[in-house]
């Protein structure tokens, strides 16, 4: 998971601190490093960066920011995924090569690097990150014959898996998307400026419009001209829009391909009560903040009274609590806290988006019980986690996912709750609102990416 | 605003993790500078302590402060009023005198501190902070002829206006609360420990039992022989708790003399329902996060829909964004985003807990609109707020105030409003469900502490 | 050892930069703390200050500085005796009392502070820091009733032992030093600006020509109208002026009492020469950078070849090696190499200004040896130290000074040297050039000060 | 000007603290970063690397150094030339190439090094610096074919230029000299470990014996089975050592192919005084710290006495003082404070290493005249320097030399000297004893490397 935002100006006014606002905005996507690559707005096509570790506003320097103009320059915040998590994997990567410079931010994650990585070592290149992201620059370096365009079109045209760009060339701002859609990425506008943006909400931030969604195998060039559309040289079997973008992901003011996260959400909530309804509970809360939409959903859907009694500390994330004995034994009462006066001798539903581990809502649901609560049900707004994600989401293996490990009913007993029920594949499908093969949902189902075409490494 | 927390162990086990983490808990009690204070464990009453700017995290070296063992300990987290807001002015303050160390955390205005710290510094008193606590260590140290704890009670006698204190005197811990109760003060027990807190939430942090509220009036001295009550040898004409603990200060998982904070919370929005339906709209939100609770006992009672269509930046909070002039143009879209696509066409029920200046109320209500809201109306869970307050709540002059410059009428306009309507203080106090002449009022009726008897400086 | 420095402009310029330069220039005089303290040039009379830990350009922040004006400032640089080494000791120290405000900078030890303290405890008294320079402010906080000047002068009546003082009392300028002139203080003035100093390079580094010393037992009050001499009103028996200032302390470049420091050195190293004269010697040295100047005038004296043949590396001091096991193997080859190409073979003496613990000069001689010198001679240019010093240097006790051990022979074989010799007390006051009874030799000669004359703490 | 350092050590005892050592005595090579890069000594041969801007104790964190292990370790202390001063030129420089990683440190300046970069660049190189030393990792890169000591031996071959370089391969640690051995670099044992370092006084710090100098065109291959010589195919006309490494840059307590530089420097005096001899003067003084050695060979052959009468600020260099107007009108006050009162009415020699920009002489000897000299007359240890350096020193262009832009009496005019004197290059190469054809004498002749041979980039 990481985000990425691009913005491009016709008139002379500088982009860096919108593309600061659009990182901000995005910050969900990405908390381990932040950073922003520019072009001189006086032409003489420089590339400058600035990168760190930790929050936006850690990670950058606003002010020295601000003293800077730049009429296009991308940004990317980043959580790790491929490439470990040390701060010489911050993006954007920025590469000087023979045809210029070359900035790009990446979201997702590239299944065949390391085939590529050692194709172009043996042919002598130097990579400096462990990252995947890397074998873009490089691909394009060793097409130094073609003009940037051409070269990139030909670097993409060799990826497989999962990637949404913003990429700076020389004095162009470049949106360019998977062939199989994995991951958002969405244009907008504000009177001279284009954006390119991870999600929508990065887009009301700065004021802008949404213009349309990428489209899947889509390069958008955005310069002085205009926007123009190439086509990335791939045919996909099917799209595979990552089905936890609604679910979890991205923030509920966003539009995804057209679809309201928090509408999904709430539908999500509103489906899993007609599925798994818990008639005799005095009310419905969702587990902070993951399940409080769909909460919501299952509340309203349900004619339960909603309840926000479980609290959670607004400075947890702000503060990092160091993990001694005592604060161990403490467990999740450092973070979540049910309020024992609404709760005592009460029967609650409690929603929650997902169980990947297992353990929080176990600990959770121990401290309802404590707090008086009469009996917990369970109600989860996605299907089972069972297979991990290799298309840039950090899940664990198999063997920690606590839905591959044991069935419905022996995870309930598990977590000590009354009762636990999932939505279905199906009912999620519907609750998003797109067509079912439109969607990846191979952590669910293990269904995954089936290869690419054939490609030969014609550089 | 501050938080104070205390702990004192019997047996060996150190309570400085624990301080830590109550501090933690009434973090939104003051964000500016966090402080511990400590006695070694091993007898020799040195007074030890730390103290910085910010957060707890970054304030307090929780690594140093494991390092240590203490068996009796105080802390604070300020939010400033009194005494500007420079680091200098952190607490707990201490002192070494002819007697001995004395630590102090304070939450509250001590109103007559001019006129102590002018007779005192004739008598040759220098005084270190602008504050207005340290009137306490000096009148102390001016009564160095008797025992401490008569020094404190001596000192505590002539004090006039809010405070709730935590203690530390060589190895007893003190906590002492004024004879009008103006802010919450709470012990609590967990095995061989016992803890002072602000708020019953710190408490729940620490695994602690309630065991009472402090009384106003009342000094509790708890040492290794147990908790012995004291009397403040003023007598109050009534108590003056302040209303605002409940309506906005507190946490929602906290109990305040008996009464759960949620749950007067949700009752505001009750009341607010019924003395000012809105039968015809579509739905109820809050303005996040102050108006969320009301809002849901709002939508409740008016059998309207809630939805949480406000969405807030996780990251407000963490990220300090530069006011600059595009910030400023784009303003309180930088923190909040309205979902169009749920709004647009919607009329909406919009509760929050006050309003002070109006500036922020009058900002999201165009926002809203601008996300096509036909039409939206403003419900206020506490009545007008018309006079500042003298009681450690930093609130604007009257001429900012905007209930006292504009009847409801022009303030609804002002704000752009469709309708407008504010709790009435009767229904307030209903709903926080104390007798009306225990509740201070003042910022909504005028009606300040009447004097108190009269004194004499007689050190 | 500290070091002080004050400045007062009748036009308009500001002096902050002028203190910092002379603070830069005394840092020889304390690298531990360093702080400044200046008034509003613009009347108000505020007292501001900056402090910090380290060297001056740690310490404090020239460019914040810079950003502000003051007609009067002091400032201290710290070598900590009294008071502990922690940044809570720094100086200026700074109080707010019923007349005002008051800033001093101290340089020496005042003997009798423990029991002042005590004194003023009992009335109530309370003191921040463990120094014995909070003294002198509780002393004229308690003589509230007097103008501030008057409670100076009383305060320092009060007061036995070592002091040199820069204060700011108002828009004044105030220079002290105590009746017995333990430690340099001198006075010099460039256009209209006239400043004090511990030492007169600091009055050459701001461009300044010397005016005169401030006289033992005088107090210099610099305002608009000119410069007051008042008398502190104590008969000191007789001068007791730090003979160690000109062996090691000062700076060469400086002049106290009329004396060049550099012209004393090198006048020890004369008079080593012909009191224990070393013939057949190849060469002479000096222990860098303490023994240099004495070692050239050994060499002339004696006619023998000066040589730096033992290279300090310029970067300690500026670089911490932290000592682990391996670095202490090393030992002073860290600091300290010997050119074994110019030493091999050759009869060697090594001139330094003292012996203390005595373990430096051994490891030197035995890396001499190491290195091929044939005879290793040491010559030390000043008498034995045998007592602790109460006035201001940081002296061990008799226990570790290495001449209080044992004798001269023995200490000669202890070390490793082939001839070891001293400078005679007669002989160090000849070459000072001073009165010999306006010296203090106590701790070569035990002769310590003789009380004062008694008082009563009548405040 | 940088410094090279590297260490190997047989067996299992980790060699980092003696690189940190190493460089901290090469310190006076650089100072603007430092770098380490080491091997696992448990084989798996990663390369690990910690590097930083400032002195060695601020670049370098000493306390996680000692945290790691490795018995092959390279370190570097920078001194910009080439490539800029950022922190992005630290070296020393690591890569991962299809064979495996490597790190370089490299003292000197490659003059083809932008021909090479250009041609790489074409075949799909990305170069990560603006700095020459890149060059050889991806010559090394485009050679994958061959094992990585031929690759190397490859690379060095098509270079031309100064480089000191200790290279970690694997687990081999390699030196490497230029053919024409324009820098020093030196050999030491101290029982199983095996150091190279760029100056003797290095070896000296960790308690090492010199084994011998690299030869120029010598590669040197450290590991388990012992040390290998191979020659770097390239058949220079001459030698080409620079000669101000012996007036200026190297520290005196090393030794240069055989030769002391403190003897040296004391020699270039003698001669100097020979040559230019100042009969009627008082005194012999050098311009601290550069001119000292050679002052003390000018009064020793002169029979003046010599004396240090022109103090510097032991803090330059440690503390930074921003040159605010009021310091540049202080100007080099600063930093140097001549003795007055040893000054006065006296006629003095003031020796230096070199003349280059000519401002801080002429502001020097006009202190001195304020300070009351009679006569300044000025000798200078090194010939007039008229070119510039295109080997690794950082001198001005030819307009800003002062001895290009007048011939020697303009300038002593101009510098406001009694007289001035240059030694001539005849004598500066005979006080240095080495054959003549063996120095570079570039910058004072313009005589400039004359090309390589010809060669193809037949990769």
């Amino acid at each position: 998971m990481c985000g990425v935002f691009g913005a491009f100006s016709k008139d002379g006014n500088s982009v860096l601190e919108d593309v600061y606002l659009g990182l901000y905005a995005l910050q969900h996507r990405g908390q381990e490093t932040a950073g922003i690559a520019w072009t001189d707005l006086f032409g003489n096509k420089n590339v400058h960066a600035m990168r760190g570790s930790g929050l936006v506003h850690t990670a950058l320097d606003q002010k020295a920011l601000s003293s800077n103009t730049a009429n296009v320059a991308i940004g990317h915040v980043r959580y790790s995924t491929a490439g470990g998590s040390d701060f010489s994997n911050a993006q954007p990567i920025i590469a000087n090569y023979a045809r210029g410079s070359v900035a790009i931010a990446h979201n997702g994650n590239i299944t065949n690097a390391t085939a590529i990585r050692n194709f172009l070592e043996n042919r002598g290149a130097i990579f400096q990150s462990t990252g995947d992201t890397e074998t873009i620059l490089h691909l394009m370096a060793h097409q130094s014959h073609k003009p940037p365009l051409d070269a990139l079109v030909g670097a993409l045209r060799l990826l497989r898996g999962a990637y949404s760009l913003a990429v700076l060339l020389g004095n162009r701002l470049i949106a360019a998307r998977d062939p199989w859609g994995f991951r958002p990425l969405i244009i907008g506008q504000r009177g001279e400026v284009t954006y390119v943006a991870s999600e929508s909400c990065a887009l009301d931030i700065v004021g802008a419009e949404i213009i349309r969604d990428v489209k899947p195998g889509e390069i958008l060039v955005i310069d002085e001209k205009g926007m123009k559309s190439l086509k990335i040289p791939v045919t996909p079997r099917r799209k595979h829009l990552c089905a936890f973008e609604y679910v979890y992901f991205a923030r509920p003011d966003s539009l995804i391909d057209g679809r309201s996260v928090y509408g999904v959400r709430k539908a999500l909530g509103c489906y899993l009560a007609k599925s798994s309804p818990c008639g005799k509970a005095d009310m419905a809360t969702g587990l902070p903040d993951s399940g409080t939409i769909s909460a919501i959903g299952y509340a309203e859907a349900s004619e339960l009274p909603y309840e926000k009694v479980i609290v959670r500390n607004r400075y947890v994330g702000r503060t990092f609590i160091e993990p001694t004995q005592r604060v161990r034994d403490l467990g999740v009462k450092i973070k979540l806290n049910p309020i024992g006066k609404m709760i005592d001798g009460k029967r609650i539903v409690v929603v929650d988006d997902s169980i990947v581990r297992g353990t929080t809502v176990q600990r959770v649901i121990s401290m309802i019980r404590d707090s008086g609560a009469d009996e917990v049900h369970v109600r989860i707004a996605s299907p089972p986690v069972r297979f991990p994600c290799y298309y840039g989401i950090d899940t664990p293996t198999c063997e920690e996912l606590a839905a591959a490990r044991m069935d419905t009913e022996t995870l309930c007993r598990n977590i000590g709750a009354d009762s636990l029920a999932y939505i279905s594949v199906e009912d999620m499908t519907e609750a998003i609102g797109l067509p079912a093969p439109d969607l990846c949902t191979a952590c669910f189902t293990g269904e995954y990416l089936q290869g690419g075409e054939d490609y030969e490494m014609d550089l």
